[in-house]
């Protein structure tokens, strides 16, 4: 390892890890890059050699062990990596990420919540109190922290990024709709949910442009 | 037109408008393709290409004028057409889309919640009242209903989305944590959260295989 690898593959990788499981879940323990290429839509040799950049985990006509390339996927994506993350901001989105349960397969693990809300300090969201906002920068200095979710408005995102940025934090998960500017060495992923729907209306209003799958 | 464009390009145009509008508010009027690589990180002849598809809205040495951009991207969009939208789950998720104001460009309209849950349903969520899930059938068959955005969980979600379907609804944006099955005809996008979050911790554990931008 150690050479660098597109974003495009990077994106295909959790598709991977999510088919797999639905396929352990039916009892399937081997698996082709063929049988693959059927559920996922994307060509054989593309699934093997997106996969070939991490090792190459097949073995010709034999195919995948389902439960081994997982065991794969959940190392190279970091799953079982203790990753301390804190929520700014305990609204819908916030509270929504706070009680999704599927990341109890990973080591993801969120410590803390803040909001500047005087109606949501104190409230537990899946056994975790809301802390006002003011106790970011204190909690930061105090605790390891490496990924921040933000999920506040617009307009205080940036500020409360450029915090956690002061004090350590090197993941970004940003839902406010603005690209976040980060420095060098921190990494952001920027959640624009309405460009999922824009595709939706695009598709919509221009079935001439759909591709075949 | 009447060609097939491919999805990176459509995934792309979202964000171009995005762009378009932070330029916009900070007051300039025209911007070069070279600016908005500054801007987007992509090359200036990638953008010249993605906007050329839909025919040529530049001019050679004098670049795009960035109101009449943004129009021609709403229309290319959609969101100048009325899609009548329904949610079914008002949980965090439904809650949060139904409350979300980031679509007032839009024609974008979403005219009914639904819901399984006793305590949810005779809410109201923006203004509209959460219905029982018993009545999407008969709303669907009374009213005319474009997308559905499916924020339930996993094992309600396809059932959903077929009486959906069985009913002319086109148009899916689906929440749930699985590849929804759709039939020809329908588009579905697929919004999976965890994806992103899997990309940015992938990032972090395997620094070595980042990209420049």
């Amino acid at each position: 390892m150690g050479y660098k690898v597109s974003k495009a593959v990077v994106k295909r990788l959790p598709k991977y890890y999510r088919y797999l499981k639905q396929i352990k879940s039916k009892g399937i323990v081997r698996v082709s890059s063929s049988e693959l290429s059927q559920i996922t839509g994307l060509t054989p040799s593309q699934i093997r050699q997106d996969l070939n950049h991490f090792g190459g985990f097949g073995q010709q006509g034999y195919g995948y062990n389902v439960e081994e390339l997982i065991g794969e996927l959940q190392n190279i994506l970091g799953m079982t990596v203790k990753y301390n993350a804190i929520i700014l901001g305990a609204g819908n989105i916030g509270q929504a990420i706070a009680q999704y349960t599927g990341l109890s397969d990973t080591k993801f693990n969120i410590t803390a919540i803040f909001d500047k809300s005087k109606k949501l300090v104190g409230k537990k969201i899946s056994d975790i109190e809301v802390n006002p906002i003011d106790y970011l920068e204190p909690y930061l200095k105090k605790n390891d922290v490496h990924i921040a979710i933000i999920a506040v408005p617009l307009e205080s995102a940036q500020e409360l990024a450029d915090i956690c940025m002061d004090n350590g934090v090197k993941g970004i998960w940003n839902y406010a709709p603005l690209d976040l500017k980060v420095r060098e060495g921190v990494r952001v992923e920027n959640v624009h949910l309405d460009d999922s729907l824009f595709t939706l209306t695009f598709y919509l209003t221009n079935p001439w442009a759909a591709e075949k799958k």
